[in-house]
């Protein structure tokens, strides 16, 4: 029941950019509908009611990224499910599914991977040092959570990938992290490390001509201009 | 040899907030001198070189506060020391003492009580609601780091309510906290909930007349900046 694209903005993503990869969409509530219908996303993926109605999947991803960041509660017996099956289960939220015990107990009997993007140790302060000034560094904000500024990034290094400019995509989120391959997930560092990290993003990625730097929150937001600013 | 006021910030914060109830200075470069010819606070408190010449103390307190958060590696055996004595040890670092295998060992024979104050379960999302109006909000802010933020609201804080404004000390970094006995350690939240951690802060504390909430960091420093804004 949670597959609309404001409560599911990482599935929407994923089917976005990474479309090529997904075999099925999983919510019990939504049998025979297309992914397209609930996510406008994914075209003719179909939306299935269990874990083993997805065919030759082998990855759950949660598809979610609510403000608090723990498991909507009816999602947890399709995780424990897929586990159970040995899946690899990939997460965004604060809450890590490798510090649950029924979940860790259960990967352990089946050697499923727990992939929690949002587990880090960063522990580095920025220095403000080795920047590289021909790289194009870009970044993308807004003024509002949800409006785009991951999007905007992917089709920006996109575009200017096509257009000749070798452009390389920094993830600071964890869909854009699941997109891309790589990145940090900013609003799960430490506070005074935060700045760190999105210094060492851009350091690791400068050999490219172009960065484009997802952007989080926004600097207005009550809730997350701490992260934004970082 | 970290005894001067540049980096022994919390050491020279306790001595001047609490110093009552501080028994020596531990220091093993700096023999037989004053706190306040070494960290202009104090008074006649002695300095010491080991543990064993404490005196009556029973509590040993980092006084160092590292940009890293790591412990500076002369330190190392006197915490140790005052571990195998039973000690309590506070501390303020980023890297946790109850995390150091050998440190949890020695604790576990003696029984002494290691206390990070750096380590937090913040899970809290600013919701910006339920402030009461009739509380005065006071918040110190700086340009840079150690310029007298937390300083600045103790004087505030204490002279409101020696001018008969009961006033409470928001503290919202480790020296404030281990001054003031409670509060939150911003800068070592994950940063989505840095602005819930501050704003439960003032929750909390608005049935007091005025709350002074220490600042951290600073808006305009690169390493920083997103801690101060949260």
């Amino acid at each position: 029941g949670y597959t609309n694209p404001s409560r599911a903005k990482t599935a929407a993503g994923m089917l976005r950019y990474a479309g090529n990869d997904v075999v099925a969409v999983l919510d019990s509530g939504e049998a025979g509908k297309t992914a397209q219908a609930l996510l406008n996303a994914g075209g003719d993926t179909p939306v299935v009611t269990s874990v083993k109605d997805a065919g030759e999947a082998n990855t759950l991803m949660i598809g979610v990224a609510p403000t608090v960041g723990k498991l909507p509660s009816p999602m947890r017996r399709h995780v424990l499910e897929a586990i159970q099956h040995g899946w690899t289960i990939e997460s965004g939220l604060h809450d890590f599914l490798c510090d649950d015990e029924e979940f860790a107990a259960a990967a352990r009997d089946s050697g499923a991977v727990l992939k929690d993007y949002r587990k880090n140790t960063e522990r580095d302060v920025a220095m403000r040092q080795g920047l590289r000034a021909e790289c194009l560094r870009l970044h993308t904000v807004g003024h509002d959570c949800s409006v785009g500024k991951m999007a905007a990034a992917i089709e920006l290094a996109r575009g200017l990938e096509s257009g000749g400019v070798g452009t390389k995509f920094v993830a600071t989120g964890q869909t854009g992290m699941m997109i891309e391959g790589d990145g940090l997930p900013i609003d799960a560092v430490v506070g005074d490390f935060i700045s760190g990290a999105a210094e060492k993003l851009v350091l690791e990625n400068q050999h490219h001509e172009a960065v484009v730097v997802e952007g989080q929150g926004s600097i207005t937001h009550p809730c997350y201009a701490g992260v934004t600013l970082g």
